[in-house]
């Protein structure tokens, strides 16, 4: 039998799709209930499709346990690719954040993926995150150099002063990304702190 | 081995994921990726659920082989209604619109759901369209009134003038949603058109 769940009379089948689509970052509950009359209306097309991708991509896809990176092989394609400096080494918060610097296209090292930010707020403290491996790689003398690219918020930069601190004893030279004016950004609608980093940083022309 | 795809080196599984969701409305590639690594990192509480609900979907949910509607039984649990009018059938494009006008509470009635809209600009002709059934349904007598619930655009009213005309020679009496100012709607913003069918369907006050 169909029940009413937020005022529709449909089968509960579709009533969970709807409730666990609504879950997902950038759908409400309205756009997933068009999202599931969408996968309804395309039942080869896309949803069997779909079905069996969150199938395959939980059982083969797993934690790197060298970085921490998400990849279908252990070590990652990128730890295991010799082509990558091995030495050079870019601590990102989130798997996301080493995807875009990927597709930057401007990074040859490798990653060390802390699996989020430290955060007074959230009570998240060192021990949640993934340090520990960071700081054997480092202290086994493998990183010539750690670059921190976390985001330029209050969490971001806690934790990369953070992780400054405890590699300073390590052999590990450590340097962050840059601050200054997006590329393609107008200097009218930035806000004070970049226009300020990016006098300080200043080059010659 | 992970492969490149959009410049992001990761297993094809993810990728194959990031593509499928990509196809989702609502979805582009930037939030396909946030949704792929939000399910990624809740697998027991999203990732796993969200494939069995497809699945489960996909087992069940069929369409109404009366009215069109989709529901994990046939007839639908709106057809199967006893305490819902059998004689008063709004007629809807689209499954969407059926959630839409049920979600409202105001229509105790059946439903006839097209499948789509006629289209001269897409090429949808009436043989596309679940049309037959209507037609079956009003001319043994088992319609009193046919409330034509079709969008307000060009696709719409030519569907409704057409289905208005098909029914024509049957016992059904045929109406369609009034025009005018909606719930909540602020005059200043309203396009001249439906201010004009406003004011032309004025009702005491």
């Amino acid at each position: 039998m169909g029940e009413m769940v937020a005022g529709i009379m449909t089968g509960p089948e579709i009533e969970r799709l709807i409730q666990l689509l609504a879950r997902l970052p950038g759908l409400g509950p309205r756009s997933a209930r068009r999202a599931a009359l969408h996968l309804l209306k395309r039942r080869e097309a896309l949803l069997d499709p779909l079905a069996r991708a969150l199938t395959d991509v939980a059982a083969v896809v797993k934690a790197c346990h060298v970085c921490g990176n998400l990849d279908s092989v252990d070590p990652c394609s990128i730890c295991a690719d010799p082509r990558r400096d091995t030495g050079l080494v870019c601590v990102v918060a989130e798997v996301g954040d080493l995807w875009a610097l990927e597709r930057s296209g401007a990074f040859k090292g490798r990653y060390h993926v802390l699996g989020g930010t430290l955060s007074a707020l959230d009570g998240v403290g060192p021990d949640r995150l993934n340090l520990n491996g960071l700081i054997q790689r480092a202290e086994s003398g493998a990183i010539r150099e750690a670059i921190l690219a976390l985001d330029a918020t209050v969490d971001g930069q806690t934790t990369a002063h953070y992780i400054a601190d405890r590699l300073s004893g390590t052999p590990a030279k450590v340097s962050r990304l840059a601050h200054g004016v997006p590329v393609g950004g107008e200097l009218d609608y930035l806000d004070d702190g970049t226009i300020a980093a990016a006098l300080n940083a200043r080059r010659p022309a």
